[in-house]
């Protein structure tokens, strides 16, 4: 069905193009220059994709062969380039409370996109009866990228560090496993991304916090 | 021969559940929240069984199709959170002392669980033949799940930092590739394990040191 | 052709020790003992390799088959350590000025070596016609040693950070796939990997720079 592998395809583009958007800042953050910015860019936008690819064995992962994710990346990482490059947008957009804020959208929506995308692509490799399976790799395809991103630019990674982070990924994951039979899959797709973004700008928003160990009483 | 199946199927589980606890620790130091503990304990207990799985082309990696790892790493790391949500206790585990002892002999005896099973691992994949093979394996098997641990906390990793980490690992690896036909091979899986573990403790004891290039007369 | 395959085995080796140098140099600097420099020596060293075989589906990867990669490395590393013992020679080397023009040259040999390796066991492995997938994967055996190298390291990896470092390999890499049928083998495996070196040379010295985006006003 073409309409149905589009809305696959238009998702893992915007999910693409945000983790690169999130890699670039990241890496404008770090002073780093034109080159390293297109590069953590790239980095975020495929290697969730790359990981899920070399778990489930597709040999070699499908951004070699598809040259479109590789390039959407890279524009998309130029133009945050370009845009920060203004003094005025820059100013505005890196103050410390829109920063966070930016970098949280984007991050979500690259989460929410490559979740189900990857919980799709482990379904289309045939694994699709193994559900503990499908959605560990729905999961991995969404943190991936942005696990790379911060290992690369020395920080704790989201996932560990934010709240409910890898919680929304697999709600995401859970939601669409169970409800991809159920209706139609395109609508599936867009709805299970949505509850990821929607968990995570929730999360943000009302400082959704899980229990720590308090360690004030040492040291 | 089940006796031998389940030999080898504890040790997995001890080693799943000692690396998880590991890395429950350094998230619980790392102030992480509850999230962040599980997330962190399931990586470094999963994490070099997994890499092994992935070079050695087994596709999905085994962690992936029996949930019980994953499992045992959680209730791991939740038993760890609980724990040092007690103020006495984690008074008591948490002073430097303790800490480093307890963090020394959980990574230990993942460390032996995992090198062990992975020398197994790649034997059963048949790649016996291959004595360097499968001892490298069973090295990475073994350091993976703590190398994943540290690059992810942002810490040098224990493998470049600790005395003798790897030998141990290589030791217990030749050991148990040398043995493993002579003797019933549940016995040399825990002869091999435990090898490892005597060899770490021994040396943070002793402090076994190498030599290092003395670089004081520099700067 | 067995003159071919020696040029090439040959680059392999240089491309091993250069980098397992590299390696072996951020762990003195590190201030780590015997084990971790071999240990990260040899990451440097194979690390690229690893990861190029594991997005090909070589498996095992050939370093695991053919120990003599891992041999010339923990060699190479070892030598390195012994001359850092050497109060002359390591006050000599490093100086902050020659540390990094040591550091910048065994890094451009390692990187320009694996670049045109990487390429060529790609086109090897019957993935000829796909040239982004060549070019791809031929930096990516370039710089994946590196990259594990400075994540260990707990550093901003030299990808990210260093003038046109990522460029020359793709540079490499482009200028073999296209010249690689047009003369003999041998020489352009030898020209490619000297262009890269060249490169990152002239790179160093003239300070090539790329543009970044100027933070200053923010904070």
């Amino acid at each position: 069905m073409p309409g149905n592998i589009s809305v696959l395809f238009i998702m893992e583009l915007i999910g693409t193009a945000a983790f690169s958007c999130s890699g670039a800042m990241v890496a404008i953050k770090k002073n780093l220059d034109l080159l390293g910015i297109v590069v953590l860019g790239v980095i975020t936008a495929v290697g969730g994709g790359m990981i899920r690819d070399v778990l489930l064995g597709i040999h070699p992962p499908t951004l070699f062969l598809k040259p479109v994710y590789v390039t959407v990346a890279v524009i998309a990482a130029i133009i945050i380039f370009l845009l920060m490059r203004s003094k005025n947008i820059s100013r505005f957009l890196l103050t410390a409370e829109y920063y966070d804020w930016t970098m949280n959208l984007l991050d979500a929506i690259g989460l929410g996109a490559f979740t189900v995308v990857g919980v799709n692509t482990s379904i289309s490799a045939g694994q699709g009866n193994f559900q503990f399976l499908t959605i560990f790799l729905g999961v991995i395809t969404g943190v991936g990228g942005g696990l790379l991103r911060d290992m690369m630019a020395c920080e704790v990674p989201a996932i560990l560090r934010k709240h409910v982070y890898a919680c929304a990924s697999i709600a995401g994951a859970v939601f669409y496993a169970y409800i991809g039979n159920r209706i139609s899959q395109d609508m599936a797709l867009i709805l299970s991304a949505s509850l990821v973004v929607v968990i995570r700008l929730l999360a943000r928003h009302y400082k959704w916090n899980l229990p720590k160990c308090n360690m004030n009483h040492l040291n």
